[in-house]
């Protein structure tokens, strides 16, 4: 399971104050943070970019592509930004994303087909809503694997995001059990090993104490990782998370084992290294 | 998915030393921390017991009872502590366990059908070894599926335990990997829904950062509880691990979410309430 960091997105005032002066100092700090913190890819989320998509989304993606390698998630509903980043892309890219919504078929899909680029696809239905229960997910994911291929697009290319829901939605648990399912048997369903995201920091969106998001996030991300989930979309300074991930990907990949592996991603100053309360009091 | 604390054992040298005092101060504290920081039951392991062993079963039993009504495990290989234990018990009770090593068979298996108590069968070979893979697990399964019907045990009274491995065995991840699939699946090879248990802390014996200790813990701990473990028996001080198995069942059973459900589980003193993070650094 690979972490992309969802920290660099316009909700931070400090990264929309960047956006809006074209000023790449607190971009390359922010990134170079995630690069730190533990990030496999860096979502880039401009949000609609109403004035010069083009341009703010072409200074983004090479702000970032100054101080890292890695992959871009290039997370716009704005089909002109997103083509801009994937002309200014260097790095390996995935488009995020497009849904069943007639406007993103339309406009985005055949984007990944001009850049031959990944590209994330919803689990949702045309008007954006999340499906009812795990039999509208998977109808909703065969719908989506036509279109691509309609399109033009290498299937392969395509990987599916079963939409986390927020655990305060009235609905939100029990649509979170389906996705895990989802998330588990879409490989069959495809005829080949899908790729999968999802994204994280959705399942505790609201108001929440923050020590109970981060263990609800280390819960569901375990259980998502062990779904088989390919690439966990997050905060990455959310450190008990990141944590977390790196113990799923040694219980689930590794064969030999040593604490040094997992130790160097455990925040010490915040778990305490000698906190180890006596067995019997 | 309950919790049994496996915080009463005689590893612990202000147990061994009650024990051999028949002081049952000690006991009471820490059975009533025990359940102040969470239990659903409680593991009573004494050991072997080779002085007294009756004597020193009914004193850990009825000073158990005297300050909870939880269920008691009684975990021991000492047929006699056993069943001295099981005269004992006022308390719901569940035997710890038995194996096909044939001493257990002959000498364990028989209380559980004399006291209609319940009994964990570990899925470990004749001569105790774990299996060398999810094959020989489900074999094991079978066999003491068959010695319990045999016995004339009622099959609902049988609590699997696939043995959770220690990370550093050289096969642990592995094995621990198959005994996902096992907890997923035993109730389609039994053919009725059987309850199954694993003991965690097993999973991180050995030296071990403590930080990294936890974070393990909670990540193999999300998974078994979405494979469907019933019990988990852990060491219920463990704040975070225990944090994260009420995460769990929220995630797995919950329709209607509160944050308040989670939160009051989750130590504010070692997560810190203020401790987040702003997002831009």
């Amino acid at each position: 399971m690979f972490l992309a960091a969802d920290n660099l997105q316009i909700t931070d005032p400090k990264v929309a104050r960047a956006v809006e002066l074209m000023d790449p100092g607190p971009i390359r700090d922010l990134v170079k943070r995630c690069v730190k913190s533990g990030a496999d890819a860096v979502d880039i989320n401009p949000g609609p970019l109403k004035k010069d998509p083009g341009q703010k989304m072409k200074f983004l993606v090479e702000t970032v592509q100054s101080v890292t390698d890695l992959p871009l998630l290039l997370d716009t509903t704005n089909p002109d930004a997103l083509a801009a980043g994937l002309a200014a892309s260097s790095n390996p890219v995935i488009i995020n994303g497009f849904s069943l919504e007639p406007a993103r078929i339309e406009r985005i899909l055949p984007l990944a087909v001009e850049f031959d680029a990944d590209i994330i696809g919803y689990l949702l239905s045309p008007d954006s809503r999340v499906p009812v229960d795990e039999a509208g997910c998977f109808e909703i994911a065969s719908e989506l694997l036509v279109c691509a291929e309609k399109s033009g697009l290498n299937p392969e290319r395509l990987i599916i995001d079963p939409v986390v829901a927020p655990l305060v939605w009235e609905n939100g648990a029990r649509h979170n059990r389906d996705i895990l399912s989802v998330i588990r048997n879409l490989g069959e369903l495809y005829g080949f090993p899908v790729r999968t995201i999802a994204g994280l920091s959705n399942l505790t969106s609201g108001p929440a104490p923050y020590a109970a998001r981060l263990t609800m996030e280390t819960a569901f991300l375990a259980m998502m990782a062990d779904a088989g989930l390919s690439i966990a979309l997050l905060n990455i300074f959310h450190t008990q998370t990141v944590a977390c991930a790196r113990a799923c990907n040694i219980l689930l990949t590794s064969d030999i084992f040593a604490w040094e592996e997992l130790a160097r991603f455990c925040d010490q100053s915040v778990f305490g290294p000698t906190h180890k309360p006596d067995k019997a009091g």
